[in-house]
């Protein structure tokens, strides 16, 4: 068996190599949060579709307020959905509210704090001509792109689609993610334990990661070390994008679920890669399913999870890449100098007063410790061989919340 | 009626004063992720339930390798779930796995790199006394409280919580939240628009913002603005926690839905509140249900419901404070003093590369913007009456990534 040592970057490279967008799928508006954008958009109508008032109070002609006090006649009311009809005439003001179409003849809003009504006038005490107004097209226009393929489909970008007159998005499917853990000695959480028995818990980390990613988990189970077992549940899971296994990849003799899926036709790789936590990685094909081969320690799986999952999935959602770099924090206390493995410490983060996020390391990096992992916020990412640094220098950071 | 004009905190205070966290359920541990933990959690187990080691390699005792090189009998293995059960003797060694129990007699971890084994006999050449041993315990021990209420549950928290042994989880009930659209001229998204017909866009962004703060979110359609349809469909939501209404609430005549949420028996207040976007708010109570009336504009609708609508929904969640305070950020530009109302400036922000987060304000702040907000990734709130602030000094930030 090849056992290559590589570089995080060359196996991230090797795991998305290849990967695309998934087919689109049309959802209605109110199934489509947290989704990924397969097209363009292009608004369907002009927005604001007619000069509207930006305040309440009087629609009225600029000359009519050159010099003030000035009285006018009240001739009427614009409010949504009840457009004033006629022409506003010299000497006329109309009631308006806040966007309600601008009548024709008004050119100028008296905001109605600067105006006083009784009996059919409106005295204006003061005005400023030409204010106040929204000018047809302000927002957008028709035949306006305003959002674009790869964005992920939030409060906001669903209010703009709405508010472009769309009822349906065309959305990337969901990746299918399968997790099948292994392991003789593992059983599900809940179980009465026999000595020497440790409970199933990075499924549920991993199900929970690639929800929040907007992606689909499906659990096929605990797999027993032997071939028919692996087998039989790895076929149960045939339909997902993506094969994860957890556990059995281990150097040496155990890497059962290695040779009990190559028996599938699967052209597998097992790769040492120079990284902390999480060093050994198996990954492979079959057709279009991608097989991931994580490590059994809860820490390591949900790092390696991070960090080559994640770009997975983001590469089947045609996900656009930030335009912003990836984020960085300062140093709240010195760090050694890294040996060759990159490594993933796990730490917590502070904003200071100043706006600054500065992050601390927790205090032991063994990757057994899961309760001290769930007390971090993100990671801190150390290439191989960096030098030491000083606090308050900055290091790259994997914010955690998911 | 009374038209108060209350302060941003005032109105927070009335409409959050008395919330608190709905019943709890129990959902298993694949169906919790997004949730809010209700009771504090307890360790069912000791991890690791062994001293475990901590490297792939060789069981040994310190006394046999206290001088080196140092000649071992392999006397057998020890792997996860398959224990060597007998005693390391002086003299011997047992092959050991990551995670597997460290047999009695042994007290030392050589790893595997500093090892050679040929024909049933390890050659030490390298090794540290007493190292690579995870002592029992370690991770944690049973009864200690690992998790507490009101934390919310994600891709960590649930791989604790099956590391912990637990199948389910007892999380608070997802608060409901009834989307009242209003306005004769409010047509759904797709239509055939008539002259003066604007689109219904506000529910959908409400709803993904609810469902990102782990809430429902029903729609209740759009109601005509007479008594008889907004008191069918507000009737409609009763099972709500939170009744939504969107527009309708303006100044003066205009005020349909106040009133015939009153004529429903509805303790109803409509503040005027000293903030920007988003003036006019409409709040009351009817026995559980809190109505929370927003401006139809949907860029002040969006920002008055993650002032207002968003605390309230953790309250009723019970989601613990962050210890964090809130993020600030700090400016790209010059901002002139602040008028009498708090002001929520939508705005974009970009990591420099010293690790600190710089926030630009939008050019333009009208609330009519939709496709502008749509752009920005936060808002700076600026108190009344601050003064003007210079480029660089720090301001105060709400995220708006949902």
């Amino acid at each position: 068996m090849l056992m290559a040592l590589l570089t995080v970057a060359e196996a991230l490279a090797r795991v998305t190599d290849g990967l695309v967008p998934l087919d689109a799928e049309a959802l209605p508006l109110d199934q489509a949060a947290g989704r990924v954008l397969a097209c363009e958009m292009a608004a369907r109508l002009t927005q604001p579709p007619f000069d509207a008032s930006a305040m309440d109070g009087y629609a009225v002609r600029a000359a009519d307020v050159a010099s003030l006090p000035a009285r006018l006649r009240l001739i009427g009311e614009s409010a949504a959905g009840h457009r004033f009809g006629r022409v506003v005439e010299p000497g006329a003001a109309v009631r308006i509210f806040t966007g309600a179409p601008v009548p024709e003849g008004a050119d100028t809003i008296v905001i109605q704090e600067d105006a006083e009504e009784s009996d059919g006038v409106v005295l204006v005490r003061e005005a400023a001509p030409g204010r106040h107004i929204r000018p047809r097209g302000q927002d957008f226009s028709e035949g306006q792109v305003l959002l674009r393929a790869g964005r992920r489909l939030g409060s906001r970008e669903l209010m703009l689609a709405a508010s472009m007159n769309y009822p349906e998005l065309l959305v990337r499917r969901r990746p299918k993610v399968a997790l099948l853990a292994t392991g003789d000695e593992v059983v599900p959480p809940g179980s009465e334990l026999a000595a020497d028995q440790i409970v199933s818990s990075v499924p549920y980390g991993l199900a929970a990661l690639i929800a929040a990613e907007g992606c689909e988990a499906m659990s096929l189970g605990i797999a027993k070390d032997d071939t028919e077992s692996l087998v039989t549940l790895a076929r149960s899971g045939r339909a997902a994008d993506i094969l994860i296994t957890i556990g059995g990849a281990s150097v040496g003799a155990r890497d059962l679920v290695s040779s009990a899926l190559r028996g599938e036709g699967l052209e597998l790789d097992f790769w040492k890669i120079a990284m902390r936590p999480g060093k050994p990685l198996l990954y492979g094909k079959l057709g279009h399913q991608r097989v991931l081969g994580l490590p059994g320690n809860p820490v390591s799986a949900l790092v390696c999870a991070h960090v080559f999952l994640v770009p997975m999935l983001r590469k089947l959602l045609g996900l656009a890449e930030r335009a912003q770099p990836s984020p960085e924090a300062l140093l709240a206390e010195d760090l050694e100098a890294n040996g060759p493995r990159e490594h993933y410490m796990r730490a917590v983060s502070e904003w200071t007063a100043e706006g600054k996020r500065r992050v601390k390391p927790l205090p032991s990096q063994d990757s057994s410790l899961m309760a001290a992992f769930a007390e971090a916020d993100c990671l801190i990412v150390r290439p191989p061989h960096v030098p030491a640094l000083s606090q308050g220098q900055r290091v790259r950071i994997i914010p955690l919340d998911d």
